[in-house]
């Protein structure tokens, strides 16, 4: 029998656009393409570098069809049979049933651990520490969720409550999940956050790839079936025909409502604490704020440095449309420059970047997003 | 014998880039040949209009041979033989000689005008209620420049000073000028404006052709030997291969220094206050105000403005590369982007426009000027 260490396979759903950082980021060019911290690592490499090494097994990857080639780029690794291409849009629940059914496969006491592929995570060592207490707690028969311990708080992410301890051994930070709660609203966020009793949900979990598809079984039995027609086919020649008959008809939903809120209501969820750094990179500040917390420096420059002349100013600059860019006397400005779109902004209203996107989107902009 | 009005030939020296708007003005798009304003009318085309109506003569450019075409198409009016184009900068006073002595050997009795082709003035009839105060008295023997009341303690003029009346029939605020100064300090500008006695020197003249060559013929007898030689071929078949033999020969310099101030000195200077909205639009701070009280918006959008999304904000954006610009949240923000360079400033910064040029002129960017 297997430790289950040695029973642990990441896979990392590759997916969303990040439109609050457009015009860097597109459909053709999302966010976890995207090298937003300078040092040439896109944040799907980073996620791939972080988990291989918690896993004996494959990395899998979840995304869409027109990202093939920049993801086997990206994870030169990659095997064919690890890559799950989206035929189209299917949501969350597809994606993650699909590869929890397909390793279940494989090896039927596997425990899987899904991580978006856009996010930032500091030290490496304490998420792995993290994760090795989630495998723990997941081979207890739980769906573990790692929670992020809030530093303000923010209405921008779902809650954990996890009030009581539970008693794992090997993973002595293990909480007992009772709900999942929606984004609160700014007074909700500060009770959760002075009681103590509650994390972000930052999407991140390790469960039983069994346990996983079954309460899938259970809230959404079509789904079930379906991503389980397509895992049996998928290590035979038959993988692509089926995908293409199957995929279409799935239902589309999220995986927190399809599986992690009934489970939580069931008793089966845990929690973590992610006890590391950790930015979703959700904006231009936050950008900013990652670059000047990793070089000191008060102004980031991404894309063709030699490009900028910057002076008396802070912020950040990208400069990707081969163009020369001059800023002067800018505090905390944001100036996205790319080929066929520019954005100047301040830190402040990165967030409302968004709002320019749905403009796009109403008045015939869609071939800049 | 014609009277003075009849006498008066506009001429429009077109020179200098205007780098403090750069990136939209560069030695080949020089800033006379931009709409500034949004109406669609280049600061040339605009002079051009302003000076026509003044006089039943042709109205004269002097400009660099490269603009040749640029200044045809805004001007489709003038004539060839009206049309000087340097085969290299020699700087105003060999320009504006040339210019006075092809004038005066048209018509001896020619009273010429000088007008920047870069300047922006409201309204025209009080501008031409000026000039012509100013025909009158240089038809009494005076160099007559145009003073610009200032507004400010500027430091960036030259200061004329006028502290007596003339007595000139038809031109009743003609004063006598004692002496040009030059661009003053803080304090001593503020000195200048409290005494009423300085107005700015913006380099408009008005005199006979006759009277300015008999200057130039005392403080640079070459340079004037030079200018007559090119004028007596003008009109000529000789006219292109005597400007190419002589043009290159003739002394580099100011027409402040050869002519305009030994002749205030011999007492053959007068001025006649320039009761007119003026500005040199200097920098883009200077854009936006012009466009601001011209339309009483605090958003001023030059270029194609369907590309610009601007929300929550003023200040300027040119939009000039046929991509999109988004641009959120930015008081009295400067943005202007062209092909292959963008700057972004604000407002009480556009003047540090040229700190940028003059880093590209020293790091091999000398291209985009």
């Amino acid at each position: 029998m297997k430790t289950p260490q040695e029973r642990f396979y990441p896979v990392i759903p590759a997916g969303g656009v990040g439109s609050r950082l457009w015009p860097l980021s597109r459909a053709a060019a999302p966010k976890f393409l995207l090298d937003l911290t300078g040092d040439g690592l896109s944040l799907l490499r980073q996620t791939y570098e972080r988990l291989a090494p918690l896993s004996s097994g494959p990395v899998m990857v979840v995304t869409g069809e027109s990202h093939a080639n920049a993801v086997t780029q990206q994870i030169p690794e990659l095997r064919g049979a690890d890559l799950v291409l989206e035929p189209s849009p299917r949501d969350s629940a597809a994606a993650i049933a699909l590869a929890c059914a397909i390793i279940r496969s494989r090896d039927e006491d596997a425990i899987v651990g899904s991580f978006a592929a856009d996010h930032v995570i500091n030290p490496v060592e304490q998420f792995h520490t993290v994760v090795r207490e989630a495998i723990e707690t997941a081979a207890t028969g739980k769906i573990v969720t790692i929670g992020i311990e809030p530093t303000e708080p923010s209405t921008a992410f779902g809650y954990i409550r996890a009030p009581k301890p539970l008693d794992v051994p090997g993973a002595p930070s293990a909480q007992e999940v009772d709900s999942f709660v929606e984004k609160p609203d700014a007074a909700t966020a500060a009770e959760y956050l002075a009681s103590g009793n509650y994390t972000w949900n930052a999407g991140m979990f390790v469960a039983p790839a069994s346990l996983m598809l079954e309460h899938l079984r259970r809230t959404e039995p079509e789904l079930h079936d379906g991503v389980l027609k397509i895992a049996a086919a998928w290590d035979t020649p038959e993988r692509e025909s089926v995908m293409e008959q199957t995929w279409p008809t799935l239902t589309k939903t999220a995986i927190d409502y399809a599986v992690a809120e009934p489970a939580a209501a069931a008793g089966d969820v845990a929690m973590v604490p992610g006890s590391f750094d950790w930015d979703d990179v959700g904006d231009f500040d936050a950008v900013a704020r990652l670059n000047q917390e990793k070089t000191g420096e008060d102004l980031t420059i991404l894309g063709e440095k030699s490009e900028v002349i910057a002076r008396d100013t802070t912020g950040i600059i990208a400069a990707n449309a081969g163009r020369r860019v001059v800023v002067i006397g800018m505090d905390d400005v944001v100036v996205v420059d790319t080929e066929d779109a520019l954005l100047v902004t301040s830190r402040k209203d990165a967030q409302r970047v968004k709002e320019a996107v749905a403009q796009l989107k109403k008045h015939g902009g869609t071939k800049l997003l």
